[in-house]
């Protein structure tokens, strides 16, 4: 389920990498760049530029997800996953919509999903050379400060005295190109349907990034400009036909990050430095929250949504870690580097050109290994989950950097975060005392464990303070909770941070020092040269392979294409389709394979042989959730809403084989509307009536 | 701590495996083939016959563990770890030896440890032809059957008649040899002194596999013959002078088991296998039981022992995952094997004779890889550590077997073995009700979660329930708690299990089957082909090296030596010594820091420049706990109770420029005796007076 939202705020990358040679049906296509030529060779399907005008101006994203515009009255369709904290805002004692579904029948029922926001791309402006001017004969920590003010001040500066946009500066190709996308902007988007959560998440974890697969990971959401629904004459057809076996399909969507240009030595740093850390930590993080869960019937409604999204996570870094100990994998990926090293040892001006890019990110991340615990506990982890500690971090640094000129800052710092970071400091969020007493202590052991009880990071941490003692004693001092003790602190600058008593301020003022500075080495000795030696490995990897190349994800338009098929495992056939019928056969009364009521009452109605959910071989990734799946016609036949357990390693590649993408088909839901939810008039909608 | 008691039971390696090429001071060596000449060339130290003599007949296997005679009357010194569960067994909530310390005055409060035993070695026979000829002509699960049977054969006529003796067949390098090791066996052994729980596990699981270190790991106990303590002319010598740095020293042993010699597709296997994926599940619980930890005292008491035996065995893992995430490591370990290769290759006669077992073994891992799963969670792991369901599964099998002819039977159910399963079904084991649940649930949602819900297993084991409530529910409805159910189920045999509604034997019944079968698969397609071809390895290696070969550990008497070193890590000396000072100065008051008030109160006796612990590069690994440092007169300067992170991978392989073995100083040992615990009739037995 929220396995493709996207990862983007979990910190997997430290910068956004790029470009690659495109396995069968491999590739992540900016629409401008779509190899539609490849498309009507293999698959006879013709991909002219009304179809993909389609897509531009049809495919939306929204926070973490995509979504697909479905009528002509801003109608969008998504995942049930993508809109489940919306769901969760919405709900009261009274009326849950957790349990209920969220079912309207007119559009004055619509309600407004609080913080929700969706984009629609309306123009790309290449800004390259000014970006690289920006940076040109800078190195280390200075030139990631120059890139990230001009990056900002570009964006300032295109989105200036406009209202309802949005613009950003996407780096593709590691710095080979930097592109500003202007976004028409909606921040009124309101919900139409939801399932219950037990339809909308049937299989729960156990099922999650597995197929066979029987869920209604579906939702309908609406745009609304000046409190009416949005008119949308782009849009998307809808094909309620189950899928075919071998059909072609295409996906328009935002996947979040791949990083499949890393070298040999960022993989080897991965898997046996960074990902088996975290990995570990989270484990235990993940057994102390499910232990949580069975302490009481409070306690697990408490303790639910983090663990669905800690679940989530630890099944995505799972399957990377595994994907980069398969020999045949690292195998793959090893012999791309090697043929890119001797095509650019065999051309004399490029090998001049290029130099050994590959041993200078093996030398950064060989002094990365010294570096990364400490930068992880006290700067990329810090506070480990907590809410809390996290205010006190954005308090202490933000009272720092707004006394800075703009080029100084630390990224996240500028004027226009500072704005937004007022409005969280001073919103009502909810903070639940226990959680952040286990993301404390979990943070404050693990530091200890990780850095040794000898380290003078640790001492800077716990002091002579055990740490699930010093998460209990932390929690209960601390105001931060308060949103005016926020607002007043934030407002007051460094003067009253520095003299306020409160506990977790002053445990983030006492760290800052430390963390800024292990910050600064990382900068200095890994992120900056790493940037500039890919940089150089992107232009090696240009001239080598011309235009058969496709940028690593960011998060932005893009558009992945394959066929309906399943795949085999260990000898066995997965076959790609599952009907509604295998769902009442896997409804056992037991969460999570617990049905709801609806579904036995509709269940004489419901036609069992429908096609539910299936598997294709789309190339897609974490943030591609909620996309539509078109037909050769560019119609709507389903949603993506995971992939399967092998296509977590399409974070670093692409295995034809094995990594599947898992669909709603609209066969299946347009049963589910009509025959359980008696949905009409959105089915007249969808249908165009 | 517990750091090097043997983790033998932890099911680590299918078989035992062998022999390697010694690096610098690297080698567990069995006391007959001791490289006396090397040590002689490199210390200038006389390792002669009066030595090894001494060696023999002072050293002491106890369960899980190590001991040293340290006087003429049965004095052992040994860890506090090792007797750890015995100063539980022998408190009572008025005399809490975990709070106090077990510290006697006079013999006649010496107190017997229940379950202990103590072995010493008297002969060794070698059996190795006829082990092979009953082998002779078998392959797969006919081999192993046939193997083990034998073994228990001659171990039954070895001891034959003789109360007081152990008789075990080991098998060394990979089946190239077999010796019968005869014992005396020693059943009455005495507590004499353990400090307090919090001496003696001083920095608990963080310094854990750490160094520097200040943990009294250390206690005595006494050996008893006809209730009077044991005569034992021939035992160590005492020198509580403080160890130097350079200074050789000999650590004789019982090491539990290296696997110097797998494949490399056997260490691929390991590491992107099993041990990730046991990795994975032990993190998970560890959060559990740190959450259950945290609920209430009572619950923090009830989870004490479990959580330090699960944190040791979680280091020990992770260290050996990470060391085979090691480039050098694993680079090294390819070399080995690529030089053995080629060796045979360059012998036509050899290669004719040894033929490709490394192909074999990787065929034999591939193999394993379908196998593995339904493996651990039917058989190897089953109950995932629940005692209950142990019982339920001895009580279904021992039914079973024991209406077969000895040759067919299981390993573990031969007729000794059987009556062992009699004494304990019948002991009054105390049974947590809540870790029950929590070893059950985690076992049953793991399965689940990795085999899958579609997996025919899940459904045997799950039915349609969920995890956590089958769990709960078997713990509540079992009455395998109450010893006479046992005791009246083992002797009723077949038709009184197959009779019994108890829900946990109903369990253990009906996976029973499934668990046989992958069993037998794994014996005849991975087990029984990967002796075959490792025996054939093992020959290719002694044709290759000659005698520079030791055999892998197999928990029997072993001598390693070195020297009293530090080592340097990301740049930094780490001096091989601390002080008692230093203790004092690492006691925070806050758990595991929290030092008794025993040491407070003799603050201004203790002399705080006395050394108390040491590292060493022993070549050392879990087994060797409690095992006498020696020095080069052969006297007692200590005693190893753990090894660096670093030593962890030493299951692999020896790594001497981070390997190192940790000690406590017999200097800190006696400054401890006198000052802190006034225990001067024990200091005098231990000078000899």
């Amino acid at each position: 389920m929220s396995g493709l939202k996207s990862l983007l705020a979990a910190g997997a990358a430290l910068w956004v990498f790029a470009a690659g040679t495109a396995w069968a049906d491999e590739g992540m296509w900016p629409v401008e760049a779509f190899p539609s030529a490849a498309v009507k060779a293999k698959y006879g399907v013709t991909v002219d530029k009304a179809f993909l005008d389609r897509i531009r101006g049809a495919s939306a994203r929204i926070p973490g997800c995509s979504a697909g515009v479905v009528s002509k009255d801003g109608l969008m369709q998504t995942n049930y996953h993508c809109v489940e904290s919306c769901a969760g805002n919405l709900s009261t004692p009274e009326n849950d919509y957790f349990v209920k579904g969220f079912l309207t029948s007119a559009r004055s029922e619509e309600k407004q999903c609080p913080g929700m926001w969706a984009e629609i791309l309306q123009s790309v402006d290449d800004v390259t050379a000014r970006v690289n001017a920006a940076g040109a004969g800078k190195t280390g920590a200075a030139l990631v400060q120059a890139l990230s003010a001009e990056t900002a001040a570009i964006e300032k500066e295109a989105c200036a005295n406009q209202t309802g946009f949005r613009c950003q500066v996407i780096s593709f190709y590691d710095g080979g190109q930097y592109k500003t996308y202007k976004f028409r902007r909606y921040d009124d988007v309101r919900l139409v349907f939801a399932p219950e959560f037990k339809t909308g998440f049937f299989g729960g974890d156990p099922d999650n990034f597995n197929f066979p697969r029987f869920n209604l990971d579906i939702s309908y959401i609406r745009l609304y400009e000046g409190g009416k629904p949005a008119s949308t004459p782009v849009h998307y057809k809808w094909n309620p036909s189950a899928p075919k076996a071998g059909e072609p399909i295409f996906v328009p969507g935002n996947p979040g990050t791949t990083q499949r240009q890393l070298t040999m030595a960022q993989l080897n740093f991965l898997r046996s430095t960074s990902l088996l850390a975290e990995h570990t930590q989270r484990s235990e993080l993940r057994g102390k929250f499910l232990r949580l869960e069975q302490e009481s019937p409070d306690a697990a409604r408490l303790v639910s949504d983090t663990l669905i999204g800690l679940e989530n996570s630890f099944k995505v870094y799972f399957g990377r870690l595994k994907v980069l100990l398969d020999d045949a994998f690292v195998g793959k990926k090893a012999k791309e580097e090697a043929d890119l090293r001797a095509r650019v040892a065999a051309n004399p001006q490029l090998a001049q050109e290029i130099g050994d890019p590959w041993a200078e990110v093996e030398r950064a991340y060989a002094a990365y290994g010294d570096l990364y615990l400490p930068y992880y506990f006290l700067e990329t982890n810090a506070g480990g989950g907590s809410t809390l500690f996290g205010y006190a971090r954005s308090l202490v640094r933000a009272a720092a950097e707004r006394e800075k000129p703009a080029a100084e800052r630390l990224p996240g710092y500028d004027d226009a975060a500072l704005q937004r970071l007022a409005g969280s400091m001073g919103a009502a969020t909810k903070i639940e005392p226990e959680l952040e007493r286990v993301y404390l202590g979990h943070w404050l052991s693990k530091s200890r464990e990780y850095l040794t009880a000898d380290d003078p990071n640790t001492k800077l941490l716990l002091g002579r303070d055990a740490p699930e003692a010093k998460a209990r004693a932390l929690v209960a001092g601390t105001r931060l909770g308060d949103p005016a003790v926020r607002k007043a602190l934030l407002e007051g600058g460094m003067a009253a941070v520095q003299a306020s008593d409160d506990p977790l301020i002053q445990l983030a003022l006492a760290v800052d020092p430390a963390a800024r500075a292990v910050r600064r080495q990382v900068e200095q000795t890994v992120t900056g040269p790493t940037a500039a030696a890919l940089s150089r490995v992107a232009r090696a990897r240009f001239a080598a392979y011309g235009d058969t190349l496709y940028p690593d994800a960011t998060f932005s338009l893009r558009v992945t294409y394959g066929q309906v098929t399943g795949w085999s495992e260990r000898g066995k056939e997965i076959p790609p389709f599952t009907t509604l019928g295998g769902l009442y056969g896997r409804a056992t009364g037991q969460a999570p394979y617990d049905l709801p009521q609806s579904w036995f009452k509709a269940e004489n109605r419901v036609n069992k042989d429908t096609v539910f959910n299936f598997s294709g071989n789309a190339d897609i990734i974490g943030g591609a959730s909620g996309s539509p799946t078109l037909n050769a016609k560019g119609e709507v036949i389903g949603a993506v809403f995971d992939g399967n357990i092998w296509s977590l390693g399409g974070a670093y590649g692409y295995d034809p084989t094995m990594n599947r993408s898992v669909h709603v088909a609209a066969s299946g839901i347009q049963e589910a509307l009509l025959k359980v939810y008696g949905r009409e008039a959105l089915v007249k909608e969808l249908n165009g009536k």
